[in-house]
């Protein structure tokens, strides 16, 4: 690839960025508060333009519902365009209520279920008025012990529900359906895996795909293939990236095995050059939108941060060697195409990344122009220290 | 339920074993050769019926080929049922030729796929001497590296030749479609989870069903609900029952978890039960089998042990108080249910068992029974200690 | 064993239940408010009375400082014991603060370091003025990216803060030092397994031994075997008890594994009746302790759930055929010792247990008789519903 | 660090390869034969000498014995220094006898102990004519069902032969002790994680060291958080070198998560510059060895790959700018110590290891080099196809 399909490319890659992801976070012990960090959605818009202005590729920002809720969404809108982003997935929150301590959408009472799906219902009217794509789904239904409820019964009631928001989206828009291993429910999760999201899009209509988080699998698991399976039956929606070891980490994209990363990034890259159109088509619509929790760290920084690994990861991608690595993989010449495959990976292409930022006006190292900027320090001056909350209480 | 509609139920259950757990087995550093275990597949369902009729639930014995081919299955038919079980599943090896070396129905080479799929396709020949009802599918099929072949071109291989091989099934019978999250291959297997095997099955036709192999799973993946949500989607063909703790350990049953397995047959009986036409049929229709390594422990005992440990867990999952639970489920009361599920769980079924099997003449204690009678020892004396072969060389 | 020494051996028994087990907890998500929790340390003490009450073996209560901090620890240690329990193990809390972002004991910076070791030697004051023996120390330090701190630098911080603690305990009491794989830090946790424990103890002194988490340990490692080695070592100091299935989920113990917890038990019965002094003598001074998040059961029930199941397994244990086990553990037969060990887990100890509490006038049913008890409605109406905290914040 | 100071450390650097790296190898299912594979030890001595010709840092061969057992060990040192490498490590096997069924050094039959004692003295006396320093111990020991025998009584038996053979150790030598999670055993392995090898070795003397296989962990095990703690501890001996995802893989070191190897080098690369003089000897005197199974791949070309990724690793590690990187972690700069530690690992190290080779009459791409050389043709020509045995039985 010559650099000016290279740089063509890199002008196509599109992050967005969670408007939570700049407010405080934490763990169940402790949530610390970060000094500067955003208080409400403008705050948070505003953050999410100082990404996009110094990365020139983060240019919307996920809402979630009700913590960004506002009176006037067209209002909202026009900030974010005033600060030259704009509003991206619609997040419903169906986990936080009360009512929710034994599910939302599975809840075995249907006035609970009736609920989840009124709030669902809610934030497709908040797409209307925000211009928003996609539906981004995740749902904390699940059972902590054995026998705590019926299996099947709720796999039903999910189903309906989903079924029922699908049937609601406008049209050209789409439901994200996430999934999760475990956490918040320890036991069982409703949505616990790829094949059960796929399993309830297929079942509810041709508005609903997958979303993939990259930490909500199980230990070893291989993303790469489960993306590449849902290109090829044309039901990728979206990722919600961050990095894990453990758990659900939440740690910024790209930190524990940038490989990882960089393979997820080769699988996107070959499906946008498929010849089949329903790959093809599905692999540019992906929605890129990063899901971390900054815990410890500068969430601007941190966030620049993971925009970053991905475009190092994708730039990384499109350098692949395809004609060679088709060649070895059909001569059967392993090592010949994990090598074409991994020259890729080890190219360093901060060089041509910073010529790329360049040649568009933006700063090489957007991370040194952010620690420049004085952006940090006049954020903490004008919002000061939010009191965190979070985490066990400091005193029964 | 009373004891009655107890043992009707108990008189239902049906465990088949495998041919190839008669026979030496072990990893890939040893393979320690078992005096007196089985040589040929004659000898092989010999010690199956052996298993039978000492447990009365175990009358059919699945094979392996080319393991156990012969030329004339009808006789072979004929030997079994002479010793009073009959022949059950096929289990096609497509793994073991050298060309298989980088897989076969997903292999790059178009030879190595034609030939493993006339290698199914004579296995569906051999379903028809042998009157199996289901062909059980498992593929070593994957990749060791990143790049070593393009992972969307084997999915479509592998579903072109499932669907040969659908549109070859006799008329009633069905092919039962494994996964496996690893093992032989290190970075990519291709069917890698029953999402995988579920998209094919749906894409290639009613007779294709999923087949759970309790061994092939990432760790901490929730088994049981994984069958509930096949049995409800009416797709989950059967079982290789196995426990492991590690990878796939394929110990005996039950040895590693017994509560997981009860919790899987809680979702059986369950479904078994259900309202809906389409679960209640797919429960009732399951193949259970086993697929198992013994390496250090004596085979048929293991056997005993493997078959009797699936009755006490089906014989507890009977005894679950249903109404009591679904009325804590609907109730919200979390320790309630978990507890009406639990005790069932911690009933002794063994004096029920015991009973059950005096009234079908069978020995109380089937393995002390096959301790007392002296097989073993005879089959050492005919059989002696077959060279096991196996493992790494003891001198290159 | 005969009934007389069984029930001698049940008389033995002790579980600590933890105090803040009895309040309002939940996950980074959301804290549920439950109805009647425990809202100050008195009413914590009350509702660990009540399970004792019921079930005749819980009659201490641990103390997590400063959430249980009076002014009083003697007035505090009066009313327990008006109550009918006893303040056992002190739990210090050097996760909280808001100096602790980067570690308490391995913090990068000396002042921090220093005031984490004031407050452990302010919590070996309390130990004095309650007559705990036990000091109970887990620390959340760890790092969150590759880098971020110096591992081996932590090392060092953490041994000599372990060490002044150390020398700082009273005559005949213990720190137990606890571990855990991960959370809140998902790169490195200083204290990150039982072996890093284990060689802090080793190098600080003999006052200082291991504690194990159930749930603080990889997928699947060998809880029991590791109990063993600690107890061959001399150096197993104690127990908290949980359950998990998937990270440290905190759940009630027993209810994901029953047999994991069976086999745990099954090294500390025979332990106790070691020849080898050391081993004994270790194993008769263990310190049992519930360490759980109730997040959505009600607590004092779900705590009378978590003892009921360490007595089952421990019943359970005591039943092992030890002789018979033995001889066939010599002999090589590996399926009649699994056996033999086995049908000890298969025994319904449902029927002596409540035979042992009627020998101690207790309820038969302790959690049917605290359901009918109004115990639960009574502390609603006293206490009413605390408000939660936790989790993210609801508006930001 | 200058290229000078760069060059001299990447001189210092050495990897040994194993023997049995060149023969066939496979899974349990089956192993393929590779045309050209090495037959005997002194065509693997070949091999070696291949690998160490094109690279230059990998001048020794570990021996495995009694695969690579000679009547003359004197003459076989001869023949691998006329071809310009040296005999390293002496590994034993105690696995693969039929009485090690049960296990070897932990069995409860004396007689297999003594058996299995006596292979490990036997292999001391191989070291003194080899001239090797280091006797590298792996045992396969363990148990596949709860209750098959007494964990606390094989830890005893392990000690106790452990301790045997350091004391008959030659002055100079040591002993390496490995451990490993699972495989072949699935229930309980002796020497199961490394606190089991570090007890045991600080138990039985001096000459006693922890050997890390990076393959031997449970799911997400930080490793070089165990290199860096037995570094301090002055207890880590050497290490296996290779990758995994799912299980003990066995595949080519840094294929899977190459930023894992790379923090596993920075730890090391610390660790030989450190203050603290045990650390610092400690870490000098690692040994360096490869332990993998090419099942799929060429494996000279496998073995190359290797030794270059151990190459790279090193030097991005020597890269990393630890005055930067200490200033930061100081200062609790998070991010900026990460990005420190990353942009070592993000460095194309590439074009100055082909400089380091160039300046060393090496060729600058070895694995070209390698190709281009007719090499495998010769041995295939040569050796022709060995049969490989192993995996399951072609026909019962």
């Amino acid at each position: 690839m010559n650099t000016d399909a290279l740089f063509q490319a890199l002008d196509r890659q599109r992050i967005e960025t969670p408007s939570w992801g700049y407010g405080n976070s934490g763990t169940r012990f402790k949530t610390f508060a970060a000094p500067g960090a955003a208080r409400d959605v403008f705050e948070k818009i505003e953050d999410a333009a100082e990404v996009h202005r110094l990365t020139g590729i983060a240019p919307s920002v996920a809402l979630h519902i009700p913590w960004d809720e506002v009176e006037d969404y067209a209002e909202l809108r026009r900030f974010a365009e005033s600060r030259g982003v704009t509003l991206g997935a619609i997040n419903p929150n169906v986990f936080q209520d009360d009512p929710y301590k034994f599910g939302s959408i599975a809840n075995p009472d249907p006035e609970v279920r009736e609920r989840a799906v009124g709030h669902l219902l809610e934030c497709v009217e908040v797409m209307r008025q925000t211009g928003s794509r996609d539906l981004s789904l995740w749902f904390a239904d699940g059972t902590n012990y054995a026998g705590q409820d019926d299996l099947r019964a709720r796999k039903r009631r999910v189903r309906e529900a989903l079924g029922r928001v699908h049937d609601a989206l406008p049209e050209g828009s789409r439901m994200l359906v996430e999934y999760k291993l475990f956490e918040p429910a320890f036991y069982a999760t409703d949505l616990f895996d790829w094949g059960a999201a796929y399993a309830h899009c297929l079942a509810i209509g041709e508005k609903a795909q997958v979303l993939v988080d990259l930490g909500h699998h199980a230990q070893s698991v291989n993303i790469e293939q489960i993306v590449a399976f849902l290109l090829d039956e044309g039901r990728l929606g979206g990722f919600h990236f961050n990095a894990r070891r453990y758990a659900d980490d939440d740690l910024i994209v790209g930190t524990t095995n940038p490989f990882e990363l960089f393979s997820i990034y080769a699988e996107l890259v070959a499906a946008e050059g498929a010849g089949d159109d329903l790959t093809r088509t599905t692999a540019r619509n992906v929605a890129y939108m990063i899901d971390q929790s900054h815990n410890i760290e500068p969430k601007v920084e941190a966030m620049l941060y993971s925009v970053l690994n991905c475009q190092e990861a994708y730039a990384k991608a499109l350098l692949i060697d395809r004609e060679r690595l088709a060649a070895a993989q059909a001569a059967g010449d392993v090592l010949g195409a994990h090598r074409t495959f991994t020259d890729a990976f080890r190219t360093d292409v901060r060089p041509l990344l910073a010529e790329w930022r360049r040649s568009h006006g933006l700063p090489e190292d957007p991370i040194a122009a952010h620690r420049a900027s004085g952006y940090q320090a006049k954020v903490v001056a004008e919002r000061g220290t939010a009191a965190a909350g979070g985490g066990f209480p400091v005193k029964s």
